[in-house]
């Protein structure tokens, strides 16, 4: 097993990449991992790190970690458009080139994300039958982690769309989560079936004739429950969502330092619970969960947090090989089937 | 002034509202509340509360305190509708009688937001100008609170109402919080003017195009920034937004307190941190923020969450004097005059 891994991604450089790389190859000893990016430099990058991490010859990690040149590399603030017409060389291109030809299994990367999603889907098109690939994302929560679709490739979206965002998330998140049949909701204001805008009336409906474990409408407060595997909604809201809680999680822990530095007594308190907190804040962490897979392209690829550290590149490498291994693809197709027949 | 409570509101009975009620009454020497509900029921509870609270002499708290019988409650799993319609004795639709005939200046109201919403519109019409009235609710921030509307009136919108929601807070932001040109941001995917859906494309040109002090488009992370007064979105994704913060905040408290749980160590520490997450608690609750403005309703509504606290009945009522006291509908009228003649 392949995965492609683009060490130009991410706001950190390439050797935490490489680092993340090397962490997913020690815990996987039937993966390789292929790091795209100028040549010469992720030469060298290898070399340094692997020599002064002392894991050259551990695990046979060094056979395991190959280069593939790209030379180009997509800023963050391109148009996704413009960048996979004008830079037919660089990482993300070049990474499904290679899922493309048979070279590699999977991409993998912290860069431009809606670059990747264009590149993904121009080399290898979409799944037959999904009308929009979309990104899924695992949100922790008090209990399971809970799997928010589509969170930013779709913002407008018609009901036939997020009607394919449950199945695609519901076959997913049965693969990583090991779980059969998912509960399904439908992000909304209400629990009641006729709460929501049009769009999730209509939404509803197809749901609710369908095999899937859809439990209804849901609301805001419940994605953070636990009870659901599968939240549903299009991804102008999943968005916001996810964007509202990072700001929110920020905003509260920068608050409640301040408060706890206004005192002694509280910051002696504070070095007794760090660990606690610390404890928290990996639970909480979204790096701890991977990256979100693109799912209805024809292949796999997931991209990861621009300020993933080489934990979260480290296991979103491990999901990719998971998503590989159980053939999330076929799942999807096979699910996708039954409503199409019907 | 006169302020019209809703006596039978919330999750917890008229005692903590007729509470909240003499807390504003000793705050505000110049108000009288009106409780609404069944008289003698009220009459009976009012009596005890004082009595056992002994400030039945403090203030001319209970001179200041009327009952105005009102028979029926809306339940909160009422039809807005369906309520208004049959229960025109209810306590809300009371309330706004009395507001329309001049006997009070405002509504307050914990009870069914819907039915609130609607009985102010069945009673006082809209706001000449104004298609649709919306729900504004105040955030914490780490620095100032900032207004979201709609937060759940209007599920399926078009541009003219989001803009419409965007001079109505600014108004009322303006006069809640002393501040001038309130800065607007208009709630997308991504701060460039093209990102996010058609909705938002379209109310970003009317906005670019007004006179209010429009920063542009703004990420959910930006909300809790406390770099905005204002952020403009329909009333599906503010409720969403709304319920998805109250959702992560419950979430995360109860996963800390697991951590500490785990340690004697962090137990120890908890106990001499207590204050300043309880410093912490108060600085993040919504219900130090009073309630959200019904605006644009030819009139002045405030809606409380269910489970408000004493503190929070008593703020609203603060907030509704403060809108009627600086004329907020006046102020409304005049921004809107501005587009609607230009």
């Amino acid at each position: 097993m392949k995965i492609a891994l683009d060490a130009m991604g991410g706001d950190q450089g390439p050797e935490l990449l490489i680092k993340g790389a090397c962490q997913a190859l020690r815990k996987n000893k039937d993966l390789a991992v292929i790091l795209l990016g100028p040549g010469d430099l992720l030469e060298q990058q290898v070399k340094q790190y692997t020599t002064i991490a002392n894991i050259a010859s551990v695990d046979n990690v060094i056979e395991r970690l190959f280069v593939e040149h790209a030379p180009e590399i997509v800023a963050m603030d391109e148009s996704p458009v413009e960048a996979i017409r004008k830079k037919k060389d660089s990482t993300i291109m070049r990474g499904f080139d290679l899922v493309k030809n048979g070279q590699a299994d999977a991409v993998v990367s912290a860069g431009h994300s809606g670059a990747t999603m264009a590149a993904a889907i121009r080399k290898l098109g979409r799944l037959k039958g999904i009308s929009r690939p979309g990104i899924a994302s695992l949100f922790p929560t008090q209990k399971n982690p809970v799997m928010l679709m589509d969170i930013g490739a779709n913002v407008d979206c018609r009901a036939q769309h997020l009607f394919q965002f449950a199945i695609m998330a519901s076959s997913c998140s049965a693969l990583l989560q090991n779980r059969a049949n998912p509960r399904v909701g439908l992000l909304s204001i209400g629990s009641e079936p006729g709460k929501g805008n049009a769009l999730i009336k209509e939404t509803h409906e197809l749901l609710r004739q369908s095999n899937l474990n859809f439990v209804g409408n849901v609301e805001g407060r419940d994605v953070y429950s636990g009870d659901l595997e599968v939240v549903v909604c299009d991804g102008f809201v999943g968005n916001i969502s996810l964007k509202i809680s990072e700001g929110l999680a920020e905003a509260a822990m920068q608050m409640l330092k301040d408060e706890i530095m206004k005192s002694m007594q509280a910051k002696i308190g504070y070095l007794l619970i760090r660990k606690a907190f610390a404890a928290f804040r990996k639970r909480v962490d979204y790096a701890e969960y991977g990256g979100a897979p693109l799912l209805g392209i024809n292949g796999i690829g997931i991209i990861c947090h621009g300020s993933s550290s080489s934990i979260a590149i480290c296991n979103a490498i491990g999901e990719a090989a998971k998503l590989v291994e159980n053939k999330v693809n076929d799942s999807i197709m096979q699910s996708l089937e039954q409503y199409t027949t019907a």
